[in-house]
């Protein structure tokens, strides 16, 4: 009999220290809304989507390969960028055949720290895409750590809540030792019928409706399957896999 | 009208910087088991309980001055210590008038890290002390920060529980913007009706039941109110308020 393969959740940027990325799926989750919009730009066909680490950086790239800066602080679009980090904004009209450059205040710096801590394997996931988040898990059959992004490296749920789902459908097939998953999966389940309902909660979605009006964004980052593709890193991009 | 004190849970001790511990009171969370002694220790009549950092300061100090030197590492206790961590090591005969001199992996350690990010008023608390934590709280009328212990700076639900027991009964009288006592409340009121059919689920549970068959301490430290009074740190030692 061998034996299944682990399974951990990092509830916070301040916490992917604690867990082994190397030889290990590392699943980047900012469903609000970085994942999200990488997820809906990869599938309205856009050629890849970079993540980078700051402003400069996005408009110095995007220049340089004729792509598309976007990027968000503080939950609006950056200044000096066109483009924000609503995935409602990459209709396949713009996206098409286009290089998205992307920067936000959470999920591309995640990403970028499980890079610096020997992740070799790193895949995006939020809602949108859960399908396919698993159905790559499954397939790999490795070591999984879901890293949630969290707010400026506080807890969040709608993070964890992702987590929650993908535990929720694979967890027969892992070893699975971890509170942080036990809790997801809990509150997952909890809530599943009733995500939209659940989310006027959530400190998140304050800033984003009752400051910017995005319901439409909620709306779109907490439906499954919407844009079901598997962004995976490869040399510096998130491509379709 | 005035606005009601703001309460938040830090659920990792890798977290606690998010949170601003001045002015606010700061309950120190380590229901496996360092709060859950010292709560038994004091209502069995400990003149107070000075916690530290190291196995060899709880060895010098209590030879200073006459004390119990006592402490875990890793779940038993220490080398070069006679006295563990166990709740239920500290019965009346033995502990009343004594000075407890504690030193353990995650629950010491927060309370100075608390104290090193200025915190100014620092209370320890788990389910065996309750009410006396509540009732400390209401009669402060200040801002709160519930900091979980964690095992190593990773979450566990043990201690997220009890924040979550602090906040289910208090929460009408504070403003509450924060997914971590969100969470910790719902988990809370999932589970209280079955807090020791719930232990099983959890990591801790594993390391303290099956590795050292300590059944007992996980009933007592999960027990409402079994030694009912409030730790309150004061230069040096936590006595009773």
């Amino acid at each position: 009999m061998t034996s299944k393969p682990t399974l951990h959740t990092s509830l916070s940027p301040a916490l992917l220290h604690l867990y082994d990325l190397s030889n290990s799926v590392v699943v980047i989750i900012d469903v609000f809304r970085a994942t999200s919009t990488i997820a809906s730009a990869l599938y309205n066909g856009a050629k890849c989507v970079i993540p980078v680490d700051s402003v400069a950086r996005a408009i110095e790239i995007s220049k340089n390969i004729g792509g598309i800066a976007a990027g968000e602080r503080d939950g609006k679009t950056a200044e000096g960028l066109e483009h924000g980090n609503s995935p409602l904004e990459y209709y396949r009209e713009l996206i098409e055949n286009q290089t998205l450059v992307l920067t936000t205040t959470n999920g591309t710096r995640l990403l970028q720290m499980a890079l610096d801590k020997g992740a070799d394997t790193i895949i995006s996931g939020s809602f949108p895409n859960l399908s396919a988040v698993c159905d790559y898990i499954v397939a790999e059959k490795k070591n999984v750590v879901l890293g949630c992004a969290g707010w400026k490296d506080r807890f969040n749920l709608e993070d964890t809540l992702f987590a929650g789902a993908v535990i929720h459908r694979l967890k027969n097939g892992f070893t699975i030792h971890c509170d942080s998953s036990l809790m997801a999966e809990t509150m997952y389940a909890k809530n599943k019928n009733n995500l939209l309902k659940f989310a006027p909660q959530l400190t998140h979605y304050h800033r984003l409706v009752e400051r910017f009006g995005l319901i439409e964004d909620i709306r779109f980052c907490l439906t499954d399957d919407v844009a079901n593709v598997l962004p995976l890193y490869k040399e510096g991009k998130l491509v379709v896999h």
